[in-house]
């Protein structure tokens, strides 16, 4: 980013060694709990506290739509962007299911979608109808893209405010989000087109092959300053990648652990990471994607997902079935009885 | 068993299949939330409805002592059998914690501890004060280990109509019984010490070796009928062991999906699969344990297990951090939109 939004906190060593220590008294062998015990020790550091919190979660849904859709490369047509929008607004699709089932509160916004939905539960922040189609130019000028970033960084800020969220989940919804996310991980990371594509949402094998003939184009087109997350981002990125790129640096720059969803969700953090190093550690990946890309941007953030359960949905849907073994992990380090409490029966 | 307790119903196919068939019409890409979906169909199968339900589960922890103790083959003391039961009772172990996080009603059953613990609500149906030490003589007699698996049985029906219980997780407490599990598992699947013992709750490398040591003169002394599960169970195993194999065979014939845990609660489950193998048809295997045999139990059970968190606890809190998963996949048949749906907005 070309001006800093926030400053990233420093991960908070000595809480994490508080609970490391106290873990170790609990009644249980020592590290019988595996990366329970993990998880709420980086929880400690993240926050700071040694008896660490993430409830409630929050789960803000950035929305948008992708020129790069007029050359086929996604299984569903653009419409769908819209129609799942609607199917959020009531309450319809897995994330609804899910962010019910952790009892999350849950904020949709349009960030730049081609229709104009008129609901009052939508936060309509679109910086513009989609993105321009990036085999044929820029998807985003560069102040468009710091813009979507800034849009992300405010709306996680207020929805964190407003619910007193302890812990936020990224979901997003955009027809042809998986081949942009390629086009990011595979300029970041230096790697060819073909090791980080995949069927995305559905496509066949000729599918997919015709998704990495366009993005080889794409690349040869586009004149990527792979050093630059912002010029990679804002020439064959999203809106709602950008978007919930800045909603991770307001978590972070508030001590919000960010439980990172899949291959989408891993890219804007990747993205992050970039412009901001220090905030992987105020992240924890809640699975891994079939997605093949995700493999990649988990490699890149140095995390090992929580859950891997072949899902490719995307919504924050895999976040959220993480979000109950957090919920765990801090209710051992509140609630355990220690090995002291034990002599006295 | 001797004489069949109750028949295992047949997996509803027609239920599971008219699931699959369902769940293919929800708002989402075919197959995009991967084994969320299998869980949800394997529950059709299990509870013969095409909408399966798993809530309230309920979690039944049996508590016994094992006489091979005297040989040092455990990192803890026979004395912490006893005091953990305590510790159940007062709501401080794990599993009271996770218990309470999944909202599940829990039973404690004395089936075999040595100390005989005065509490309310502790159920007492002590078969004898503790198993004996198998290196020397058998642990149990044939007709002690039948009864431990009636209690089982009449233990988890009577919790299951008292409590409503939709789904089962069975635990256990009991010093030693690793090793039990151990000299289990490689009788019944015919593999050597070596490929089935590990750290249990936390030896060294040399006290690994000398359990081994243990358990290869325990196989010569013991004359093991390995085609017979009790045989095997009577002399080389545990309590406990037994309790959860019955607990199992009374959930599977009232159609009550099983959430195997570790190696002991998957050791159990090896066991009523040799006595009637149309029960692994009810059984999710909740977690992978960090124990080496739970890789073998859990081929042996011909599943996988649905989370991987290095843990190595027992008493059920493997299994009860996966219940989200399985609470998840049923809210997804119940509460997803269809694509019909989504057509009125």
């Amino acid at each position: 980013m070309d001006k800093k939004i926030a400053p990233i906190p420093v991960f908070d060593t000595s809480a994490a060694e508080k609970a490391r220590a106290y873990i170790d008294t609990l009644t249980k062998p020592p590290g019988s709990l595996g990366r329970l015990e993990e998880i709420a020790i980086e929880l400690a550091g993240m926050t700071g506290h040694p008896f660490p919190d993430v409830s409630p979660p929050g789960i803000l849904v950035f929305a948008a739509d992708h020129g790069i859709v007029k050359e086929g490369i996604s299984a569903f047509p653009q419409d769908i962007t819209g129609q799942m929008a609607q199917n959020f607004l009531h309450g319809g699709a897995a994330i609804n299911v899910f962010a019910q089932e952790i009892k999350a509160p849950f904020q949709l916004i349009d960030i730049g979608m081609v229709p104009d939905i008129q609901d009052s539960s939508l936060i309509s922040r679109k910086i513009k109808k989609g993105t321009a189609n990036f085999l044929t130019q820029d998807a985003m000028t560069r102040e468009e893209t710091i813009e979507a970033t800034h849009v992300g960084f405010e709306e996680a800020s207020a929805f964190i405010k407003e619910n007193k969220i302890k812990s936020l989940i990224l979901g997003e919804m955009g027809i042809g989000n998986t081949t942009a996310s390629s086009a990011i991980i595979a300029a970041l990371a230096n790697l060819d087109i073909e090791s980080v594509t995949g069927k995305g949402t559905g496509l066949t094998c000729n599918q997919i092959q015709h998704k990495q003939d366009i993005l080889n184009q794409a690349f040869k087109n586009r004149d990527l300053t792979t050093e630059d997350p912002i010029d990679v981002l804002s020439k064959v990125g999203g809106l709602e990648i950008a978007g919930m790129t800045g909603a991770m640096l307001s978590a972070a720059s508030r001590r919000i652990p960010i439980i990172i969803d899949g291959f989408i969700s891993s890219t804007a953090a990747v993205v992050a990471a970039k412009m901001e190093p220090a905030i992987t550690d105020f992240m924890i990946v809640g699975h891994l994607s079939a997605e093949p890309g995700h493999h990649v941007s988990t490699k890149l953030l140095q995390k090992k997902p929580i859950l891997d359960l072949d899902m490719r949905l995307g919504e924050g849907s895999g976040a959220s079935l993480a979000y109950p073994i957090l919920q765990s992990a801090c209710a051992m380090v509140h609630k355990m009885a220690t090995f002291t409490d034990l002599e006295k029966y």
